[in-house]
């Protein structure tokens, strides 16, 4: 098989940068998911490869450690700390300013923010809360904010939507914009597609962007947010992808693979 | 006491158009709410002076019958012809179009909608769900609008927020807005404050924008919305008025006033 286009100029390439669900797994139902063909393999290779590597991930319905727990159980070779977090992210910016959460998040999340003030609180905080995501629980988010004199949203990412084995279900950002509009302000966002997010998991690995390549499901978080920090990034023909994303208006990924394993393969033949 | 400046230019006036919730009452709590005192009195006086006379609602947490028995009850002078609501004009709207809506409304409106054809639905229609606003419901709309070739969503009102007994609440725009995000779309608004909406009171009244003066609680849907149309608008300070609005980046009221009974006064000193 040809290297198709996106192959040529792979050869400086030192780092991969892996979103998880949707290009790894996609999330939902019993087993708390299904492991996407190929993508454990692949996540091995990489590894072998002596490739740095780390995982670059929105997710918010779990701490870190319990997340990565399911992910080891599914049979991924994957460790906390090569797992970069919206989470941890947003307690350290907490603790920097000073900031007390009232927090609209998923139950699971709660721990993460175990070592945080929350009484009296300045700011709100949400995460994909799913079924938190109440009528009453929106009401309560929003009486926080609205009786602040100047109104802090900061965002666990900035997502649509993402698929569960059932479909697709919202995430996080359409309830960010819902409190947005309702107190007429713009949240902070952590996690993808902000830029120091993937700053973070860069400097981590010690590299430059131009070094490094973003894989992900999502066109405008995944690739657009990575494309922007000076990284290149492909989309994967998994998880959330539908065929539109490849007329994308603003977004055009420097290729298009049908999984993360048809990726690896294409990137090991350059590297090697 | 000497006339506010509002009052000049009031003598060619012919009708009223009042907003209801925040102006006649404050919804909420056990008896489905509690009157603005002195508005019982000015909707009488109102009635007795000769000027036309219309209620100009986004309610949709009740079908127009089941909301005008409430208000009876509460001790009002209104009848259900005399009530402008958004649910009517969206079936109308759904009628001409050919339009089957998956609902995601409150309950107590469904009935509303009994004789529009709901099956294979190729549209979603939005209104104050309140309490059934949950996650699994809004994921029902969105997966709906995500699976249409051309994703339409009718909002039955663009409201932010509104105020009951037991405080502020989130209203349908946040809604629109959160399932506009998902499917980055821009929904129909149906109810204040589009145009097509306060034109067809003034058409039911048979008088023309310049004759007609608008009461609302709301500066952007009510004030806002009226004076797009060439009406003028005032702004009362019950319901969810906060100082700020009188300072509004974009809409400035033709006039504040402390409530609905204040504005009659002044109004019916000028008219006679």
């Amino acid at each position: 098989m040809a290297a198709p286009a996106w192959a040529g100029g792979l050869r400086g390439l030192r780092a991969l940068l892996l979103d998880i669900s949707g290009v790894l797994y996609d999330s939902g139902g019993a087993g708390g998911g299904q492991p996407i063909e190929g993508s454990k393999e692949a996540v091995s290779r990489i590894k072998e490869s002596g490739l740095k590597l780390r995982f670059c991930t929105n997710e918010t319905q779990a701490t870190r450690g319990e997340f990565v727990k399911k992910l080891q159980l599914l049979g991924f070779d994957v460790s906390e700390n090569e797992v970069i977090a919206p989470a941890p992210a947003a307690c350290r910016i907490l603790q920097e300013r000073g900031l007390r959460p009232h927090l609209l998040v998923h139950e699971a999340l709660v721990p993460e923010f175990d070592r945080i003030d929350k009484m009296n609180p300045n700011c709100v905080v949400i995460g994909d809360a799913a079924e938190n995501f109440t009528y009453s629980n929106m009401n309560k988010a929003f009486q926080v904010l609205i009786g602040l004199q100047k109104p802090l949203l900061i965002s666990l990412g900035r997502g649509r939507y993402y698929k569960e084995t059932d479909g697709l279900k919202l995430d996080v950002g359409v309830y960010m914009k819902a409190l947005e509009y309702a107190c007429d302000i713009k949240a902070e966002v952590v996690g993808k597609p902000s830029r120091m997010f993937f700053l973070s998991a860069l400097e981590d690995m010690g590299v430059e962007p131009h070094q490094a390549l973003m894989i992900g499901d999502d066109i405008v978080n995944d690739v657009g947010g990575a494309q922007q920090c000076g990284m290149r990034a492909l989309q994967v023909r998994t998880g959330k992808y539908r065929p539109c994303d490849e007329q994308h208006p603003e977004v055009t990924a420097d290729g298009y693979v049908n999984n993360l394993a048809e990726a690896v393969d294409v990137i090991l033949q350059q590297v090697n």
